[in-house]
């Protein structure tokens, strides 16, 4: 039982937390919480801490896994010092980071999420969320969007992230001018666009690209794309919030799909 | 100037931030931030702090409106003291709050936002802008829902608040009859909804019901709407966030009055 906040895994765990940086070198992130880790694909999982009060508590399911994946037990304080949040769960996994390619995206279906710049761990997440419910392919960010592995994101998807594939394009021009070649139509989300989003015909294969929070999408991106488009917007409201932006969109697409 | 964070002033808006008792027995709520202090409508302000840093750095449109409204100089610690966020942006409203009427909502439109048991302030703030830009009435809320003047209910609401009639309902059901005996179909968004909302139609008078994050509708609630209407999810999405529901609710009835 690891009883102490100064031993070196809890000070691995706080950096993991924290950094994106620490999380790309030792290809790891953070799971916490009871019904994401019965979510965790079984070859993911690095290592698994837990309370004895979260053992006690625990379901026959939870039990099983636990028995299945191994674990650690720890202290509440030291879980409390590896949680990236007020009051843990009690279960904290260390899980292998994902490494998907575009052509893992491309080839699973025909409706795909591009984010530019998008800033907000929660809006990311439940971008994840959604584009799972509305049957996209895959999320495809630009290096300048926050980390899916954020603690913040990672709850946000709730549990989206281990059946999503998602890729972060080193240049998301030259991703986009891919998809186009590929016959993909790419429409930017855009205050500025000239067409009803309601208008498109989206049953075939269709991108939406949605932009940071407050800046919206980078010019040189919205050139690439096929045709800005534009969510109508009654009253004072100058923009959408980005999460939901993306489900108006995507919704749009799959009840299309769906008619 | 305020330069003491032991000041009554200062303890007092320190309650109001924190609760909603003290908010309701004052009839007032805080707006921070200097782009929702543009927006509040003058006859509302009860009172301004803003640090002398802000009047510094303050566009004309902002002196202007601050020799209009009258404002008390606080000191950096005095702004952290009052603030509910960890860099505030140096000034610090005091509104006096809203009194609206069902019959003010009513009397408005025709599409109307209903909530029962909501609870994350971020998702009202967010659900109160979407329901602007698709062009609803006004929201009409459960006493069990958390209050609109939360400040961060408030901040995700991006100025919203300010336009949007809302009211909380003493009992949600004897709202809801009384919105059918007017002629608006009432439609429970429900997990076990047996219609898919996109077959809905919703150019008449119509009113959407989302009910808790966790829960969802309360029992009674979805007995006594009109009917439960289901949006559809791939994969292995359990179920949407609350804003994304709603906005995908909202802007299907916005994209069938637009044809």
């Amino acid at each position: 039982m690891i009883s102490s906040v100064t031993n070196q895994t809890v000070k691995r765990i706080a950096l993991l937390q924290s950094r994106d940086k620490e999380r790309r070198e030792a290809g790891l992130f953070i799971v916490e919480g009871s019904r994401m880790y019965s979510e965790i694909p079984l070859d993911r999982i690095d290592s698994v801490y837990v309370t004895e009060d979260f053992v006690d508590h625990a379901s026959q399911e939870i039990r099983d896994r636990l028995s299945v994946t191994g674990y650690e037990l720890v202290t509440e304080d030291v879980m409390k010092k590896m949680s990236d949040t007020m009051t843990p769960q009690g279960v904290l996994s260390l899980v292998r980071s994902y490494d998907y390619s575009l052509e893992d995206i491309l080839s699973r279906g025909s409706l795909f999420m591009l984010l530019d710049g998008l800033q907000d761990p929660g809006n990311l997440g439940t971008i994840f969320r959604t584009c799972e419910a509305a049957g996209a392919a895959g999320v495809i960010m630009s290096r300048g969007c926050v980390s899916i592995y954020n603690p913040k994101s990672i709850r946000s998807t709730m549990g989206t992230l281990f059946r999503m594939p998602f890729v972060y394009a080193d240049d998301l021009c030259e991703t986009i001018r891919t998809l186009k070649g590929r016959g993909v139509s790419v429409y930017a989300s855009h205050l500025e666009g000239s067409e009803d989003y309601a208008s498109l015909d989206l049953t075939g294969p269709s991108a939406f690209v949605i932009g940071n929070e407050g800046a919206g999408i980078s010019p040189e991106t919205a050139a690439v794309c096929d045709r800005r488009v534009r969510i109508p917007m009654e009253g004072e409201v100058e923009s959408l919030n980005a999460a939901i932006a993306a489900s108006v969109l995507l919704y749009e697409a799959h009840r299309q799909r769906d008619l």
